[in-house]
């Protein structure tokens, strides 16, 4: 392996083309970049001219993902992805999926004279945030084939996936066409934790071995509304303190299952006036954990506490689910070279989970995925407030390049048999 | 005593009374009845219609208080009040303040031949709820002589008090002279109890001993709103689960401390979305007990025990006043002698705390006064649901006409000197 610069020096140039990114944006003073808005031809044209510089073609498909290849030699070889997502959430930090396509970018150029027996493409995703249509992952939909459905939801303004891909310039109709039909040794994922676990422990970089599986509930604790002042605490049925015991009997629950986090994270008291006591309340709950059984158990218990809670304080207790995604495992081959790779560059890094969605989530059911974290100094994301160590970008490349390199020889002893008896 | 019809004949036609006012409204099917509004107007002449029919003449002071007198004798005799009010909460029931009204007038005829040694002026206030104006009690503040303050207050559409008195055709400038410089020898209120203590206790009718006094708060917890998924449950600053565990923490105090209640009304916290975790949290208190110096400790253990939960998890907490009324206890001597009547009627009523304001409040500080109140069935008002039963309300007239047959006795063995050495 032959590097070009420094890994500081790489880490540096890698920080600054993120802040570069970040200034093209929809919103003046502060990083704004929805689906295929104005400003993201700018960020094609920057990526665009930084592949021209390592003598790499590119590409748009159809949804707008941004394509480059780092051929082999081996016209026959099969494809590493590098990718993450290049739009962002309103008012964003510079880092957020941005660094992942830059950091694949990075390692073409550093590995520029280092041959690989796999093709490497690196994407950087048109939409992940789920910011402008209300539902995320329209890139990496489209790159594994799922996105179909997509193409009539309507944004804010009534303008649906489909006619904002026309304005830009694409063909909705060519949307089979994005999906990625070459065969597909593996995808690989930078991105930055945007939680405070690495930093508290003290490490700079995490292999993600699953991405949490998530619930999410509406949830109602009826009472009897009455006076503040002469209804006596003996004769009350007030559902804000029977709301108040079950966000405390959540919290309980949840500290006391290891990897689960329960989140309650709106409230609203009705009718909501300082002297009457609230006869109704609305809460939301948020659910995840990396194995299903675990989560839906907790929440099972959860439930029936909520009912023992209202029944104690003849309140009426229900609850209606809001959306459930099951755990995406990581895939544990391709984990494993990863976590083979940190220890190679020094780094004891025990897998962890992610516990928000990644579009290597949507990718893993079809290809092998996985995915490395960096550190997020004080847990802060989706803020202008974002931010990663420069010297944990460093150990990002290097990690990236150990992994590139132990992949190479992994592919190398790959006989084509294999290929059919995975 | 001699009464023209049986209790129960009156207390029906009370009840009818309280009906037929209830029609007259700003919003059609239903109870809306502000200051001064117009159907104020239609409720004014059929009262007027009322006193006619017993001899008696009536008049508006200057802030639309509705009065009558019945004269004693006696020109140099002493004034008894009966009061209530006539104005509403929008969408009311048909009591709230009318029925005082009404149980004056239906003593007044059903005493009509009784000869007393006091004069007896029955009040209409204009004005208690604090609707259209913000601030209530503008009728007993009136009669007391402290409304001034009041005239430059402006309603939502910036309409001042003295603009509403003007247009209903009376004069601001007079509002002096609607202070009642004559010699009180005390204030009696009837009024639906707004609770459930009654009920809950099989009892028809309650003295008042106290209105409370209460003091209303805004209270924030602060914490760090973060990732619902990415933030592990111990490294969670979640303001919302300190300010459940403070709702929990009043309940209990209050429950423990008789006679108090403490509510929280109002709870929202911020950003309030399903997946980030609470970082702030606004509430509100509302605290009340018949002894100041009980209210007072208890806000004061409850506040630390807000400053304890903070502390233990890491959240900031404040607070600051919004509004304090100190406890108005009723006058001993007139309750002791609304107890006697009660007794003599073979009702055991024990003195009992209003935990609402009422016009009784204002005028306590000047003149003697006490309440009677009622029992409402399911604690229910200020919803047109409001009810009160026949048989409470032949039974307040019973008390009532008792009361001012032992109160005649009183005044008849007091000598002149003893007004001038109280």
């Amino acid at each position: 392996m032959t590097v070009a610069l420094p890994w500081s020096e790489l880490a540096g140039r890698a920080l600054a083309c993120c802040t570069e990114i970040a200034a093209f944006t929809e919103q003046p003073g502060c990083t704004t970049r929805t689906f295929l808005c104005a400003p993201m031809r700018e960020v094609h044209a920057w990526l665009n001219t930084w592949a021209a510089s390592l003598g790499l073609e590119t590409h748009l498909d159809a949804v707008g993902n941004w394509h480059t290849t780092r051929p082999s030699l081996n016209p026959d070889a099969r494809t590493l992805i590098l990718a993450s997502h290049l739009d962002s959430v309103p008012n964003a930090g510079a880092y957020d999926g941005v660094l992942g396509v830059v950091l694949g970018l990075t390692l073409l150029e550093a590995l520029r004279d280092t041959p690989l027996p796999y093709h490497v493409r690196v994407v950087g995703f048109s939409e992940e945030e789920g910011v402008r249509f209300g539902v995320p992952f329209i890139g990496s939909r489209a790159l594994v084939g799922t996105a179909d459905e997509l193409l009539g939801l309507t944004d804010a303004g009534g303008t649906t996936v489909a006619q904002t891909i026309t304005a830009y310039g694409l063909d909705p109709a060519a949307l089979p066409e994005a999906r990625l039909r070459e065969d597909v040794l593996g995808y690989l994922e930078f991105h930055i934790e945007q939680g405070p676990v690495l930093e508290a422990e003290g490490r700079p970089l995490g292999p993600v071995e699953a991405i949490v599986g998530q619930a999410r509930l509406n949830l109602r604790f009826t009472g009897w509304a009455n006076h503040a002042g002469t209804t006596p605490m003996g004769l009350r049925r007030d559902a804000l303190a029977g709301a108040s015991a079950f966000v405390l009997a959540a919290e309980t629950l949840a500290r006391a299952t290891p990897g689960l986090v329960a989140t309650v994270g709106s409230l609203t008291p009705f009718p909501g006036a300082i002297n009457v006591i609230p006869g109704e309340v609305w809460l939301t709950l948020d659910i995840r954990h990396a194995r299903d059984e675990v989560r839906q158990g907790t929440l099972e218990r959860l439930l029936a506490e909520g009912q023992r809670i209202a029944w104690e304080r003849h309140l009426a207790f229900s609850h209606e689910p809001r959306m459930e995604e099951r755990a995406t495992p990581m895939d544990p081959a391709l984990t494993s070279l990863l976590v083979e790779a940190l220890a190679a560059e020094g780094l004891d890094a025990p897998a962890m989970v992610s516990g928000a969605g990644h579009d290597a989530m949507i990718v893993a059911p079809i290809w092998p995925a996985t995915m490395l974290f960096l550190r997020s100094p004080g847990g802060v994301s989706h803020h202008p407030d974002e931010a990663v160590l420069p010297e944990d970008v460093a150990a990002a490349l290097r990690v990236g390049a150990r992994f590139l390199t132990l992949l190479a020889a992994r592919e190398e002893t790959r006989t084509p048999f294999q290929e059919d008896t995975p």
